[in-house]
């Protein structure tokens, strides 16, 4: 077995249902606290206590109507609803902490980016440089309808909307404000040295940025870049600008070809082939033995809302389960159509009969990713064999019954994988990309950001007025 | 002399130079270390412990760039910038303290209402109910420019569209999640009850938000109101939705006039004559004797920056005042328009001349509002002399040397003013609302967003869907 070294993030949303619908009326679980600051600080305490690199908090923009076309599944199960801002609780969680990262979720669709930069720059000074950006486009007409578009862009122009958003983004971190610009020079008289501060100058067809930005650049310069998106398009928006890239594949060989095909499409795109780092999404349960945690994973399903998973699975998947007979052969997935979404969706053969049940069944415990049960022992081994067979650089460990399962794995798989020294932590007074990258603290020189920087071969000169 | 008690709120801006510009120079000052979040949570320690009611956070979306026509100034001096997103920060301060609120700063013209509300709400989760919403519409063309407007919308179809974001806000505080809808009962298996949740139905020319809110409100339901607007357009705002106002006089007569016609006008608007707290703007210099004080504030002199408080000025009235002469008399306001402008911002006579060193020494330390200096006794007097003349319900505290000024207000006032019996403190475990307004956690009955509860006689109904 191999000893390579992983990173481990904890994968939450601020909400009492992340991935396993029903799960919060288990008496362990404290989430219904999720509205309350010391549930998030004591959170970002554990997963720094245990070794974890990154909190990684995924938001959505609009709640899941397609389940019985209404809410009301959704609002009856908490299924990511309500849903707080990941934004307001980091700088508490940053105070509570000094080593792990925290990855916000921000939409290129709907915030501007003059104000995102700010917001990212603020918390990145506020946290020394640990602040990761996942980068989404949003893909939920219930979010459209609320944020001023009558539907959601077309998928291929949001991501091209999407470059152009990330390069206003780039002119802000690397291009606005040199580093060293910041002075303080009280005898001097000078806050900041004007011959180095610059206007963004982005001119667009989607954005409009010509001033100086609001806010000084973080230790980072431009925050740590995240980015989930299993689309071809989406998947060329990854190699052009992230850093990790997040993907939920159901078994070994599915994740080995992401992270294949990650590699390959990485060089074609002249980007070094680690430059970006996969973490594959694993939900674990965890107990002193194996059996004790087959009993707590079975305890767990008691707790399982069908109509919530139902809800899940409409809005990720479009398709509408709602008046049907549970255990009935699902007819309505009969065309081709229909057949092919479920079948990407769960990755098994189209041929494959489902019932209602058994779709509810499938995403209704650490949604479509692997769930790992069993002693820290087997726990650990199986990290290390998906790490050996697939290449990824770690995980995004997913809690079914919140906070209990990742403070489990804290107690538990944590010292188990210190001992066999394949835990790579994050070192405190170090930014989130030194930590994960193990480079400097700013985006590599060979990145599409670096470009903007000013006096490099620049397009900053080129636009700037 | 009155006895009446007050109230105190200090006024901070995330940024080197927020009303003094050049005093970050003195040696007293530790504003350099803006961008580290313990400055913040320091603060909100401070005017905790010194009996402020909260702490308001100013803010604007783009650079003082009329000065020279250009930045350099606003850059060199750290005036108004670098500016962090006050947002950022207020988690962290809320963990600090348990009684001081926050009065936060956000445009209705540049940020969407579907988020905005979920980003108050978390925090009035986050802070249990002690977030303050400083309503702005924003005023400059620079920030227009970089957040996808070519101009700035014209002052009077601002505050149009503001009051339909206001109504679409209250919506989604007080109509779309009905108090008790959050029930996370595990044994019946109801997070939330359907039942009691409801579409925000906004339907306007402005804003369309058909769905549910994202995030259920906090204690406060809509947060406490903050507002500044002097114009009439503005004054009517605030008569219709404001719970506070702040108000910069350089007199007793005219802070007095000003609270006046408030009370005037709000009976007219039929509200309550007390519906609306105003605060008027104090920049305290305070040391152990008068003499101390003095020559505290002749030191203070010394650092002052007048390009900095140009830049200040030409931001605030669009008047540029570079290239010229600093002792010869201002000749390019001489014309009637500049004339008259340059009397409204300094309320002095339009016959008076001025130098352009005078506009900078006007501006230059606590911006347009009175310094007050001397002992605690005389600060003191002066608070009570002020409130008696004029009416307010209390002071927004200004530092000129920060945090020195307010840490020396907290040591040194705060305990003369308690002696006197005079300082309205806020209490632990209560709203903001609570705490300023001396009633209940939620807007009364006969503010206009009460009106858009759930079961009420009620514009909900009228357009949900």
């Amino acid at each position: 077995m191999s000893t390579a070294s992983f990173r481990l993030c904890a994968f939450e949303m601020m909400t009492p249902v992340h991935q396993s619908p029903g799960l919060w009326r288990h008496p362990d679980s404290r989430i219904a606290e999720f509205d309350r600051l010391s549930y998030w600080a004591d959170l970002a305490r554990t997963a720094e206590d245990g070794g974890f690199s990154a909190i990684f908090l995924a938001d959505i923009l609009g709640l899941y109507d397609v389940y019985g076309a209404g809410v009301e599944a959704t609002v009856r199960g908490g299924v990511q609803w309500p849903l707080l801002d990941p934004f307001t609780a980091v700088s508490a969680m940053a105070a509570a902490t000094d080593r792990v990262g925290f990855g916000v979720t921000a939409s290129v669709t709907y915030e501007q980016p003059y104000l995102l930069a700010r917001t990212l720059a603020s918390l990145d000074h506020f946290t020394h440089g640990r602040i990761g950006w996942n980068i989404v486009t949003s893909y939920q007409d219930s979010a459209a309808r609320n944020l001023g578009l009558q539907e959601q862009i077309p998928h291929d122009e949001r991501y091209d909307r999407a470059d152009e958003y990330l390069d206003a983004i780039y002119r802000q971190f690397e291009g606005s404000v040199e580093p060293g610009a910041i002075l303080a020079d009280a005898d001097a008289g000078v806050f900041a040295d004007p011959a180095r501060v610059h206007p963004v100058g982005a001119d667009g067809p989607h954005v409009k940025l010509p001033g100086v930005t609001l806010a000084h650049p973080g230790p980072q310069g431009t925050p740590f870049l995240f980015q989930a998106g299993g689309s071809p398009r989406g998947r060329r928006f990854a190699q052009e600008h992230a850093e990790a890239v997040f993907y939920i594949g159901p078994t070994t060989s599915h994740v080995r070809r992401f992270v294949e095909q990650t590699r390959a499409e990485l060089a074609e795109a002249g980007r070094p082939a680690d430059a970006i780092q996969v973490f594959a999404m694993v939900t674990v349960v965890v107990d002193e033995t194996d059996e004790q945690a087959r009993q707590r994973l079975e305890d767990y399903r008691r707790y399982v809302d069908v109509e919530g998973a139902l809800a899940l699975f409409g809005g990720w998947t479009g398709m509408d389960l709602s008046g049907l007979d549970p255990d009935a052969p699902l007819e309505h997935v009969e065309n081709e159509t229909s057949r092919t979404a479920l079948a990407a969706f769960t990755t098994q053969s189209p041929d494959r009969e489902w019932t209602v049940r058994e779709v509810a069944e499938f995403v209704s415990i650490g949604g479509r990713g692997p769930v790992i049960v069993g002693s820290p022992q087997t726990v650990a081994d199986e990290l290390q064999r998906w790490q050996a067979e697939t290449g990824v650089d770690g995980f995004n460990v997913c809690a079914a019954v919140r906070p209990a399962d990742l403070e489990r794995f804290a107690d538990l798989v944590t010292p188990e994988l210190r001992r066999r020294g394949v835990l790579a932590e994050p070192a405190a007074g170090r930014t989130l990309r030194e930590n994960l990258t193990g480079a400097g603290p700013r985006l590599p020189e060979d990145h599409r950001g670096a470009g903007f920087r000013h006096g490099t071969d620049t397009i900053v000169t080129e636009v700037a007025p």
